[in-house]
């Protein structure tokens, strides 16, 4: 049993694989930079979209697929920010697979966009098993979580290309150390950058949306 | 493919409930009360155990099963606060299972214990799928996390028999609202409650430690 367990597991991770480079083609043909979200349910992933499309769009073409369980409170927030985002509901799926985000795909107007957020779904863990197809992956981190969370969570770290830590302006209310956090994550993958930020009180978004306009010029810039 | 995953999974969580029945009689003979904790990475699981452990051992005999993906810190933690803690490293596993459970067990030492508390992997979506043979599922929300995950994440609000919503120290610099968490909790399970505490400000902790030694004290008056 638990040998057929692993053989499936294995098989289906390899298939999405397959629908990853697949999908990875398509965004390379749109010249799209594609950022999967990852991070902890309520670390702030729908307000930094919000921020970065109220900062940038319609100047950048943003464009947003949003992974839940139920409901549709996320895409209707970004909606609000005024920036096209389509809604994948998983029900008890704890990650978004890259069939789902090729199923969704043609409710996105790829040739609108420069970049494309998968916002995952909220869980630290599964979603840093499957390949989206992304060119980088974004873990979203949150400074009342704690700072331990890098040494507990080292898969989703290792996937990692940034990690934006929010909710710094609540940093002086707990007991978080900004230097166990990095040094955490030094250990792990010392080539790790962390963008220290607060959406609420707009602090250190200018980093992120620096990182995000560069990545985007890089990305287009390959054809 | 897609048939085979759905077969496998109805058989991983039969053997689960199989080996769930059997620790149920286990814990019944014992007369242990024993409490499955889960909630979102962060949300103060570890803190709350702490200070349950400091208010009430060894009066009341309290052991604990904690599963992480990696490090010790929380066993470690809770042992500095005087009660034997077995720590389960899941590595890239998103719950624990009532195999891992049962694996764990010999390390407990049932008859010295009124409670076992299994403190779940950080992760509000799979362990709300495995039944570990508890008596009760707590689900620890808290402020920061934001007022929207009952309505997010209905599994686990449905498995839970209660909610802790911890960090309300918190609330005065978010924007969280007690009436619109509780309305989504209300819609999701009319009958569950909501006790709401601050670990670090020692508030409100009074009500879950009534909660507790209520459900010990049933417990121990089932034979």
């Amino acid at each position: 049993m638990k040998e057929l367990e692993i053989k499936l597991r294995r098989n289906v991770l390899s298939k999405n694989e397959e629908t990853a480079a697949h999908l990875r083609k398509i965004f390379a043909e749109h010249r799209l930079l594609v950022i999967n979200m990852l991070s902890s349910p309520g670390s702030g992933k729908t307000t930094l979209l919000e921020k970065t499309a109220h900062a940038l769009a319609p100047g950048l073409g943003i464009a947003v697929i949003v992974g839940d369980l139920q409901t549709e409170r996320d895409a209707v927030r970004i909606r609000n920010a005024g920036v096209p985002a389509t809604q994948i509901n998983t029900d008890r799926g704890c990650h978004l697979s890259a069939r789902m985000v090729a199923d969704a795909l043609p409710q996105v107007d790829l040739d609108a966009a420069d970049v494309l957020f998968i916002e995952n779904v909220g869980n630290l863990v599964c979603p840093a098993s499957y390949d989206l197809g992304e060119d980088f992956a974004v873990v979203l981190a949150s400074v009342p979580e704690g700072d331990d969370k890098p040494a507990k969570y080292p898969t989703a770290m290792l996937k990692a290309d940034l990690i934006v830590l929010n909710k710094i302006d609540l940093a002086p209310y707990t007991n978080f150390s900004f230097e166990r956090f990095r040094l955490d994550v030094q250990k792990i993958k010392p080539t790790l950058d962390v963008l220290e930020v607060s959406c609420t009180e707009e602090v250190g978004l200018q980093n992120w949306f620096e990182w995000l306009k560069t990545k985007v010029a890089q990305k287009q810039a390959l054809h």
